[in-house]
C-alpha cells in the first residue's frame, strides 16, 4: 500500500510494475543520438494529418497503442488513462485518446507530465484503484511555438537559452504489483512537488524557471528518504536544458548537495547541441515521455542501471499570463524507479 | 482500500471523509436561488484584480482557504491539491494556489473537474497516499467568454442553447477513513468516464455534447453496482443545463432507466432561469463545483440527503479543436456521496 515517508514523499509497499513503455519521436528527434532506441521515428511529421495538432494526437495514440502491444495488453483491459500535454484545454490527449475508449483523466503539469501521470498511474496500481493504468504525454514543436510563441512562418530568430520543444510522445503501461516479472521495472516512490516561483519571466528560458522547482522537489525527497545522491545510478531531469541543469546543480550546491556525478538531463540527451541547432536543448512534454520511454528504461530492463529518479519539470505559464505581466512558476515531481 | 467493483467502478472500503468544503461566487450567482448557501459572494466580480483571470485565481485561492479553515487544517497539514479550470493551460489554479505551497497536481476535465478531483483526492485519502487532500476547481464567466466564444465589449448575442459560465470556485478537503466523525460525508465510489462523442459541433450547446458522456457513465456505474436510481435521493448532474439534461434523460430512457423523479442538474439550480437570463442554464467547473459545495453538501449534513451521485460532466474542446473542424468529445466523471 502507499506510504508517507517524511512530508513529501510516498513510498510503495508491494511496488506497481511497469508492464511496457514505448516512444513515437519526430524527424530531428530520430535523427538525434537516441534514434536508435525510439519504437518508432516519423520522417514527416505531420505524420499524414491535416495539422500540426492532429499529428500530435497521432503521436500519443501510436506511443499507448504500442505500449499496450508490448505489454501484450488490449484497451479494453486498461482501468484508466492519465494523460496530458501542452496545448490549451489538452487536446492532443483528448483526440489523439478518444477512439480507444479507456477511462479518461486528462492532467495538466506541463513538460512535468511524463512523471505527474506516471505517479498517480503508480499509485492507482499500488493501491488497487487501477488493475492496469496508462501514463502517456506528448509535445509537437510546430504545435507548440504557434501556441506559446511566434508562427512557424514568421521565422522568429531564438535566443540562445531557448529550448527546442520535442515532437515525441512516450506512453507507459503500469500493472499492480501481483503482475511482476523478472527483469521488469518497479516504482519504489513518487514526491509531488510544490509551485515554486523565483520570479522569471523570459518565456525563451524555460530551463531557468523550471530549476528551482527540481532543486526543491529533490531536496524534499532527500530530506524524507535520508538519502544522497550516491544512493542512485542516475537522477534525471526533464527538461531543464543546458541553463536549467547548470542552475538546477548550483542550487543545490548552496545546500551542499553535489548530484554532478549521476545527474543527466532529458533536453540534453535527445538532440546533439552541437549538430542540431536546439540552443540550450530539448523540451516539451514529449522530450522526457521519449527519452524516458527509450533509451532509459531499456538500459534498466538491460542491467545497465538500477536506481533512477526521474525528476519531470513543468513551467506552469500561459501566454495569457505572461501578458499580464505574471512570472513563471516551475513544479517538479519525483519518480523513483528501480530495476 | 480501493477496490474494483465491476468495470468501471471503485469502491472504496473505508471512506475517505469530507472533512471541509466551501464555495466563492460572484454578483449573478449570489442573486441566483443559492445565494445564501455560499460561503462568500462577490459584488464586485473583479474581485479587487486586474484582470478577468487573475479574479478567477483569487476566487479558487478564497475557496481553498476557506475550506482549510472549516476543516480546521491549515495549509501545511494537506499532502497535495487537485486544480484545475477551463483556462489556459489552467493557470487559474497554478496563479490562485502558488502562495499555498502545498504540492500540485493540476488537472485538466473541463466542467467534470470537480468530480474528477474529488474522486482522485478520495482514492489518495482512501489508499493512504494523502492523509489530507484538497479538491478544487473555478471558472470566471468573463475569462471564459473571451477565451472561447467572444470578447465580451463584442456583445455577441446568446443562442438559447447557450449555457452561462458561472462565476464561482468550490474547494473540499479530503481526509482520510480514520478521520470521520459524527454527520460529516464520506466517498463511497467512484467512476471515471471513457471519453464520448456524438459528432456535436456547435459550442453553443455543450449540453448536448456532454450529455452522452453523463449517460454512458451513469449507465457504466449502475451496471457495476446492481443499483438503479431509486436507490439514491439525488442523481446531481453538473453541467448539462435545461438541453442537456433533457437529453441525458432521453438517452437513458432508450436503456429503459427513468431518472426524471430524483435528477437535478448545478447547471438549472445555479440560476433563476425565468429571471437570469441564462438560457439553457449555468456551466463552467465553478457551476458544479459552488452548487455542490454548499447547498447539497450542507442538506447532506443537516441530514436532508443521503445518497447522492455527484456526475460531473466536461466538453472536452478547444477553439482551436473546433476551427480545425473537430467535434466537442465529453467526458463524466461520478462521485457517490453518502450522509
Amino acid at each position: 500500500m502507499p506510504t508517507r515517508i517524511g512530508k513529501y514523499t510516498i513510498e510503495m509497499g508491494s511496488k506497481p510494475v511497469i508492464l511496457g513503455f514505448a516512444s513515437v519521436v519526430g524527424k530531428k528527434e530520430g535523427e538525434g543520438p537516441l534514434g536508435e532506441y525510439y519504437d518508432q521515428c516519423h520522417n514527416d511529421t505531420t505524420l499524414g494529418e491535416s495539422s500540426w495538432e492532429k499529428a500530435e494526437s497521432r503521436l500519443q495514440n501510436e506511443a499507448v497503442v504500442l505500449a499496450l502491444g508490448k505489454a501484450n495488453l488490449k484497451n479494453t483491459d486498461i482501468d484508466c488513462i492519465l494523460a496530458g500535454d501542452l496545448l490549451n484545454q489538452c487536446i492532443s490527449s483528448t483526440f489523439g485518446l478518444r477512439s480507444l475508449n479507456i477511462p479518461f483523466l486528462g492532467q495538466f503539469g506541463a513538460c512535468s507530465t511524463m512523471a505527474q501521470t506516471l505517479a498517480i498511474a503508480s499509485l492507482f496500481a499500488e493501491s488497487g484503484a487501477a488493475r492496469h493504468a496508462v501514463a502517456v504525454t506528448s509535445s509537437h514543436f510546430c504545435s507548440a511555438e504557434r501556441q506559446f510563441r511566434f508562427p512557424l512562418e514568421y521565422g522568429g530568430q531564438r535566443t540562445p537559452t531557448a529550448q527546442w520543444t520535442a515532437t515525441a510522445a512516450g506512453a507507459i503501461v503500469m500493472g499492480s504489483p501481483q503482475q511482476k516479472q523478472e527483469g521488469q521495472i518497479v516504482v519504489n516512490s513518487v514526491s509531488f512537488g510544490r509551485i515554486t516561483d523565483f520570479g522569471i519571466k523570459d518565456a525563451a528560458n524555460m530551463g531557468a524557471a523550471m530549476a528551482p522547482a527540481a532543486a526543491q522537489t529533490l531536496l524534499d525527497y532527500f530530506s524524507d528518504t535520508g538519502s544522497s545522491p550516491k544512493d542512485y545510478d542516475l537522477i534525471l531531469t526533464g527538461d531543464l536544458g543546458r541553463i536549467g541543469s547548470d542552475l538546477m546543480e548550483e542550487l543545490l550546491m548552496k545546500d551542499k548537495i553535489d548530484i554532478s556525478a549521476v545527474h543527466n538531463d532529458c533536453g540534453l540527451m535527445i538532440y546533439d547541441r552541437e549538430k542540431q541547432d536546439v540552443h540550450a536543448g530539448g523540451s516539451g512534454c514529449g522530450c522526457s515521455g521519449a527519452v524516458l520511454c527509450s533509451y532509459i528504461m531499456q538500459q534498466m530492463m538491460a542491467g545497465k542501471l538500477h536506481k533512477v529518479l526521474f525528476l519531470g519539470t513543468g513551467a506552469l505559464m500561459s501566454p495569457t499570463s505572461s501578458q499580464q505581466g505574471e512570472s513563471i512558476p516551475g513544479v517538479a515531481h519525483l519518480v523513483y524507479l528501480m530495476a
